[in-house]
């Protein structure tokens, strides 16, 4: 029987950012979406729950490498060379495929319990990577990062990349929980024809490609010095055209950005990476004047490092406020659209992100049990969404449903135990210091 | 007897922000504290309080108008002017004493549960702000607002504040919980006579002075027309010498913040604020590296919005890193220092901002479990600090005292009730939403 969520507030995220009151969300046995709108006109028969807060859809991290939960904090505030030469890289180089997996579990029990269901991941291992998604009852798009570089085997992982895709694909899990996809690093990390060989391969199966681009300024001299950009060099080489998203993309130049317009790339914005590692603001009013679609991301854990993405939608109003000098540039509806319905599209995704019929049942409750929301429910919309954004974030996310599966009630995730995660990551942290 | 508080992390937060181990913190009877140091030198009998986690000082916002939780998310994200003058100021003059009394408890109780136990306000009815402060048992300077408008009585105001000063000063109450002090709004808001005549009643008691300098840039321009810079002008007519702290400090030259350098000014850097209003991003390694005490501030909860303090510091890494394109700029230690130390020598306090012998025994207990802490407190030191501040921040913050005396147990405040707080500022929020 359907399950019916009733709940004073229902954002449902559509295009106008509608607050509805007094409202429900019915989740039907298939775990989609049935109906959403006010509890007056709701159909027929459910099992009814009460709810006293906000329902809004899950978020959507468009860009992580969640793993790196093992590594948070490693190197403290090195600054950015030496903490990947010296930290990072020789940390990396001793992980195994469970070590992964520890690090996947506890950063998609973090996400869940700040509200984000679906997470667009750059790493390895993505079968270990799956394994623990579907344990925390989480979504997520894997791609497989590829790299050139000596003792990388890139063919051989984009081999095994094309089987999984090609066995699995988007069924790889139960209730397509996981998405498979291209990882290819960068246009600095890869030759173009690499890059060319991974994009045929993604396009001829309609996979995503998730790469980043022009994140900060020095590491992509050489590609603009032959190519003029990378956005150039990657539609020159016909890249584009399918489903990418482009990471970061702060060093763009109005070319760049009607390239990333005329092929319906994605962008995933980081603003909270890019200020801790000094990369720049992206230009993101500019992305959306353009139409180019953009979501938010966190980046990984070891450089931002606390996956809230609720955080990262109030840096990206920050910034683009700092960078236009407007304070109305992006406000509170805006920006959880990003982290939402944009989200979605950056993924080129229209089965979440939003609380609409027909699209998967992943519904976030936020508690109205703060001082963010002393005033009450009962306050005009902007006032509404703006304490929800600016004041509430993270910590008042109460319950999470995916596919119409509670994943996280009362604060914690149900399906693992988020102490058991903890202690097996930490071990892998230890091991490594240890290792020294 | 002496209370002795004993975990596996202080951080006392002297100068070189040291990590101590297996370290205890003794609460003398008088609310001040005795030791700090590790538990093998502890000296004598003690209660002891074993505790999982981290201990660092109460945290110091340099500046905020924490009234304001009632006027939280209204208007929305309109921009500046129009929110001020349509929204902000016509609400504001609605505001009763007791409004003002319902604004600062909730207030109070939401930086406490953060980890805040001291604040430096600017706002008016300073008695009801007081009577707050001492009920939910934290600690404060407050200062009067003071501006030239019409119907405001400017001289009345100031006779009051000098009257509340002589009788009460530094002993406004029980355990020297509040210090009174001026609030000079500005120099665009205040006449050259009027903030000389200021200067001197506060000189002659040695009271602070809090006053907000170069936020926007248009806001000055006046200013720096007749007088080369806000900076030049204070310091022209005497105005500084004195404990004086210049909130925002956003807009300034090299001749300005030489000036803060020479005569002591303190600053309260406030990065949310100056960056959801787009008014810029402050020069704080300058300041810094002039010599000039930096502190943290949150600005009012109308603006910023949510009065956590571990969110701006951050923003301050994060702006200065990217000002300086730099991401070195403001390490984890730095800005801890700056929203404890430093804020206290903002303040021109050296009775707060540090667990040291003879200081007030304002301490905050920081939970270990969660996701930020899964390696363990048994990691290098930079990154400890860095999984503190960067991943874990207040939602981890589980117990607070003030002098000694517990305010926050399990994350929730011990003398006021916060669902009543909230119920009271919340009435007030729906009367001025009704009076619309």
């Amino acid at each position: 029987m359907r399950q019916r969520l009733h709940a004073p507030i229902v954002l449902p995220c559509d295009p106008a950012c509608s607050v509805l009151r007094d409202a429900v969300v019915d989740i039907e046995e298939d775990g989609r979406i049935g109906f959403v709108g006010p509890v007056s006109e709701a159909p027929g028969e459910a099992v009814i729950t009460a709810l006293p807060g906000i329902l809004l859809p899950g978020l959507i991290n468009t860009h992580a490498h969640t793993p790196m939960t093992v590594l948070r904090g490693m190197g403290g505030d090195l600054p950015l060379l030496r903490w990947l030469q010296d930290v990072i890289w020789p940390a990396e180089a001793q992980l195994t495929a469970a070590d992964m997996y520890a690090g996947m579990l506890l950063g998609s029990v973090e996400m869940l319990r700040g509200g984000v269901t679906t997470s667009l991941e750059m790493y390895f291992h993505l079968d270990e990577l799956a394994r623990a998604v579907l344990e925390t009852g989480a979504r997520a798009v894997l791609t497989g990062g590829i790299i050139e570089a000596p003792g990388f085997q890139w063919r051989k992982l984009l081999d095994v990349m094309n089987g999984l895709i090609d066995s699995h694909g988007l069924r790889y899990g139960p209730g397509d929980r996981i998405e498979l996809g291209y990882g290819p690093h960068s246009a600095y990390m890869l030759s173009p024809v690499v890059l060319t060989e991974i994009a045929e391969a993604a396009h001829s199966r309609n996979a995503l490609m998730h790469i980043h681009v022009a994140e900060a300024a020095l590491e992509d001299v050489a590609v603009r010095d032959a190519h003029g950009s990378v956005p150039k060099l990657l539609a020159s080489i016909g890249f584009f055209g399918g489903r990418v998203v482009a990471a970061h993309s702060v060093h763009l130049s109005e070319a760049d950005i009607a390239l990333f317009a005329e092929h319906r790339v994605g962008v995933a914005h980081c603003p909270g990476s890019n200020a801790k590692l000094a990369s720049g603001m992206a230009p993101v009013r500019a992305l959306r004047d353009a139409g180019v679609a953009v979501g938010i991301g966190t980046d990984g854990p070891a450089s931002n490092d606390d996956l809230d993405l609720w955080e990262d939608m109030r840096l990206a109003a920050m910034f683009t406020r700092l960078s236009t000098m407007d304070a109305a540039a992006l406000v509170a509806a805006d920006v959880l659209l990003m982290a939402t319905r944009s989200g979605a599209a950056v993924l080129g995704r229209d089965d979440i992100g939003a609380l609409e019929t027909g699209r998967w049942a992943d519904v976030v409750h936020v508690s109205p049990d703060a001082p963010a929301f002393a005033g009450g429910l009962d306050v005009p919309d902007a006032q509404l969404l703006s304490n929800l954004v600016w004041a509430a974030g993270a910590r008042q996310v109460r319950d999470v449903w995916v596919a119409g599966d509670q994943v996280v009630s009362e604060g914690e995730t149900t399906m693992v135990d988020r102490a058991e995660a903890q202690a097996m990551a930490g071990a892998v942290t230890q091991r490594l210091l240890a290792a020294g």
